[in-house]
């Protein structure tokens, strides 16, 4: 078995609606420039208000994928 | 453009369905004191629990908003 | 009223759809060996990622729960 | 069961005789102000030296209170 | 001299009386069940609150102690 | 001597020029309303960028007050 | 596929030699008791000093393992 | 509005005269490569010592700017 | 008014009555050689164990002193 | 001397030997992209395990390295 | 190439201008008594208030130098 | 039983081969000065690079000894 090697990068990915899409719209962003993403931990959530509501959500992770070659 | 100064206050919101719910409860109920909330950021997720389900969900949030004159 | 004494473990629930469902689906679990859960609190959240999506939501917990006797 | 939701404030007690002390008497200070404290939680202990010995157990707290209404 | 292996559990203990006194509860309890207990280290004091003292101090530790075998 | 209580508030204060400045406006708008400010300590620095410079310099900071009575 | 639920124990393996054979021995121990280990990370590494060498390599980790049933 | 995601990347800007102009410096070279910068925060100040003067701030910050497409 | 340097060194001090006379006992031995201490801050709590009792609290202090000339 | 500005990007090594082997590794991988790599800092090590064994060393660190031009 | 060893002291520089002037001075003064000072790292900054403004600034920084011999 | 008064310092010792070499040199270095050394505690691990290999490991230790009389 190889032994691989890991790039982690960080993604703020933001949503009107929850945490977990936030993540989601992060990881679907990423995988148009990076093919094998492999996991990912959240490191922050924070949110923007208007009036009395979060109106974006955004959550920041590190996201892991191999490194080919 | 003004060099504003913000104010932040750590409120904790509790929910019986999500975290996100939780966090908006809080929002609310500072509204009610503080009209120009800006952003928040997550501090910490508790929650109780009877027998085998959490009952409520406790999210600690830090929450900034403008300070007037 | 007596001084209590509670234990706490850590657990990681996993599951296909939310942060809160991995937590409920940890707790279901570790009360099929201890009953007297009281609170828990959020340490962790990770997760595993088939191509742009998230697989599995793994959610690291600690849980505090009254030891008897 | 109502959705409560709770405002943390952070104080500083100070006390020539220990560290309980200086809890118990920022709590006593922010009970004049405020009336329904529920809990709270240690940050930090410093104190000020003379000579050899401290002077003053400076010990700062989060206490969480419920907001009304 | 043998390589020991320990294990660290983690005990909240609660006292109406002091720090000191809520660490020695959740020892004097580990003790009916783990005999070999080693040393601790303080993770964390809270406290619940009565309008304006403490009504019970929660002090939060590790606990380590040798595995037999 | 008397065993004082302290309060402390977090505030970002900005500033186009400099992280010291940024404090210091955070301090003095805080004097409206508090008079007797002891001390801070600096929690975290960030900025806006218009460009490739710092629009706003924002630093997060606790400040302490003597509670009187 | 089944969303698991896994347990976290914390243990400190003890070595003369190195960091790899302290967490090695550690993993040993708890293979006794648990059969299933996943997974581990690193916490704390300490050690015990006879004049001005290494004694014992005292190294923390956390492992975590599958919940059965 | 859109739902933006934002990367991060992590830069040490290096100068001989101060912490502001050490980031100042980064966010510069950043330019070169990213257009569109949105913000910063601090990680860690260091510096080099000649005799008993910095001769060089080393400022590690976080950048974050919007991924176009 | 003069711009003072204080040096902080780090101790842990030991009792087998409480945590507070752990650390009074490190400042009684550290004034021996440092004479004008200023201040200490707690870093952390451990102890060892005796069957169910603590035999030695050990309590690391960092204590800030006023540096001559 | 010229002002240098540095980039940090994270990596997790994998190696089925030691943790310095783990770092190694990451660093040969990146050498193939990177040339000027400077320094690196350990951030986390991690690993799964087969039965009783550690199978593969996961070490996460950050390396800096200079930014041309 | 020698294997050096390093020490690292902790001291807290005072300054009436800037955060830059307070990590100066604690290196001037460190450099009476240490001539081979390598590197320092910022750890904390605090200040004291008169009225609105910082009378004076607090830098605590941890001082690397070569130990000879 | 005496109750003891521990110092403890930080240390980076740095090697060409590896983690726990580094660690020795360092014990080693410090035990020309200080003969009762007790324990150590790694606080962190960097490195620097030439090419694509670690030139140095640098390990940052705290090592604690008894303080006499």
């Amino acid at each position: 078995m190889k032994d691989h090697v890991y790039k982690l990068i960080e993604l703020t990915g933001t949503s009107t609606t929850s945490i977990e899409d936030a993540i989601e719209k992060a990881l679907k962003r990423a995988h148009k420039t990076v093919k094998n993403l492999c996991w990912f931990q959240m490191i922050e959530t924070r949110g923007n208000i208007a009036k009395e509501k979060v109106q974006h959500w955004q959550v920041t992770i590190k996201v892991g994928f191999t490194m080919e070659g």
